[in-house]
């Protein structure tokens, strides 16, 4: 309910980002249009544009100057699952076709190049080089955990650490510098905008288990692909991994893992799901996403006590407890 | 003779630039440096950075100004080249393979999304919000002519000035701001960035006409590749849409490239190569590309008599002579 309310009171600046958003995806080449737009009817929960507008409170508030850090934060993220539809194989995102399986790998890839670009022309209309700087660092660092989770396919033997690692670069990060640079763009102090990078980070790590556990436990219908894709892929989870310390389990949840590293991915993950699912792996993972939390909301403590602060902590609230 | 003098010149600059791209692209992730390595080490023109260099000479010459120009101008081709290999399924790029046959395309991509992002670290480190904007919206430029370039092949109907839009974007654009940056970033005043940029871009220009030229007249020792590859991927590229206005071989050019594209590419292109050689549609193309040089040294005329200026001129007539 609260994040209904929520927003709903930030209604007309997101519309006013996902206008912007169309505006610089829009070409006039056709197909480039289409493939980008494809994806951006998709729609999703906008988290980086939410928390954009709301770190941007902190500081002295501009639609106009937040909208060029909302709208390069969102495509990059939107270029970033262009991408990695090409290397999951994936054929549906959000319920829709994805737009490698739409087209193919070829225009994919060029879509993703074109949307990262197009996000760059935004965020430098704004004359503050350190905002340029941060970002282009964040996207360097989600390349490499793009790159440590196909290095880490069917690695069973990954620690715990590896995995948080991995997600700090992949999600995390991103969030973090969502709300940084919501307030640095809006020249909140420096106290501010670090405390809200903190925030970020720990919501997005929240974020990224919980998305790795309904994987596991979600359906279908309430995720928008078939749960297990991660299995499939071999993308091994935090779940997975807390699983597999399970004696009573681990040696069965090996086998099947084998079995889908052999066949592909084709033979499906039911059996090693169901495993998962039935394991005290589920309640760990939850555990750690909700220690994530708390250091989130305490990371605010120190902030304006504006009604922005409690939407930040209704969203980190929110953040653990999603079903989709 | 005079380009060896050139580089002699420049060399210890031009090391520099090795020097910090090498170090760009190192990361602690092996693979990735690997990678990232693989196609630095093969090395090429260094034609960016080369006039980089010598369009910083007209302003307040500082290397480690230019280093932070041409370092991401060269990544940023790089990368493209790591991008484009995927599309063309190229197995050898400067007489090595590339990174997509030595690992996969999946690796490819990545590879190339983080040259990108590296190239973007490098160049926020200037504080000059106006060079950010060009550099990124000339990799808009960019991915728009790799999209026209998938569109267009085989398309044995589009026009001339079809394929000079796409070159301009694809190759020129580049060139362009590597000489209008060069510049601006060593407070060269605009009328000088201005006319650098005309120059760029017009070599530029030139420089991927003479490219197609060599895929259809060079040999696989000059070109490090073997010869006839743009028309076994379908890129249908000047000469062979001048050789198409001949009507005495029309006929016999468009039954042979009917026929790589009913084989994939997989029969071979020596017969269309062939007609494409015999026919005027070479000559027309060389007259064309020595235009651009024409337009290229004009664009000096009204720059101060420095030595980088006679310097540009050579390598503008360089570029329409070199057959590598």
């Amino acid at each position: 309910m609260k994040m209904m309310q929520l927003y709903a009171a930030l209604k007309s600046d997101l519309q006013a980002i996902e206008d912007r958003m169309a505006v610089t995806v829009t070409s006039d080449f056709p197909m480039l249009s289409e493939t980008s737009l494809h994806l951006l009817k998709a729609g999703g929960k906008r988290l980086r544009p939410v928390v954009v507008l709301l770190s941007g409170k902190f500081g002295d508030y501009s639609l106009e100057t937040l909208k060029r850090v909302a709208v390069p934060l969102e495509l990059i993220h939107m270029a970033t699952l262009v991408h990695d539809d090409v290397i999951d194989d994936a054929n549906t995102r959000r319920g829709q076709l994805t737009v490698k399986s739409k087209w193919d790998n070829r225009i994919a890839m060029y879509t993703g190049d074109y949307i990262y670009a197009k996000a760059l022309t935004v965020v430098t209309e704004l004359d503050k080089v350190r905002i340029h700087q941060i970002l282009s660092g964040a996207i360097v660092q989600m390349c490499l955990g793009e790159m440590e989770q196909i290095r880490d396919f069917f690695n069973v033997e990954q620690s715990v650490r590896n995995y948080l690692l991995r997600i700090r670069r992949k999600t995390a990060l991103l969030i973090a510098i969502s709300c940084q640079l919501g307030a640095m763009a809006t020249d909140a102090p420096d106290r501010v905008s670090n405390a809200l990078y903190r925030f970020g980070y720990n919501v997005g790590m929240a974020f990224q288990i919980t998305d790795d556990l309904l994987d596991i436990c979600g359906t279908e219908k309430a995720i928008g692909k078939p749960p297990g894709s991660d299995l499939r892929q071999g993308n091994i989870t935090l779940p997975v991994l807390y699983a597999l310390k399970d004696e009573v389990i681990r040696d069965q949840l090996l086998r099947e893992i084998d079995l889908i590293r052999e066949n592909n991915g084709q033979s499906g993950s039911a059996a090693a799901v169901q495993l998962v699912r039935s394991s005290r792996g589920i309640g760990m993972a939850e555990q750690l996403a909700d220690r994530y939390i708390d250091k989130a909301l305490k990371a605010l403590n120190g902030l304006p006590d504006i009604p922005a602060k409690r939407n930040l902590m209704d969203i980190a609230r929110f953040v653990a407890k999603r079903s989709y």
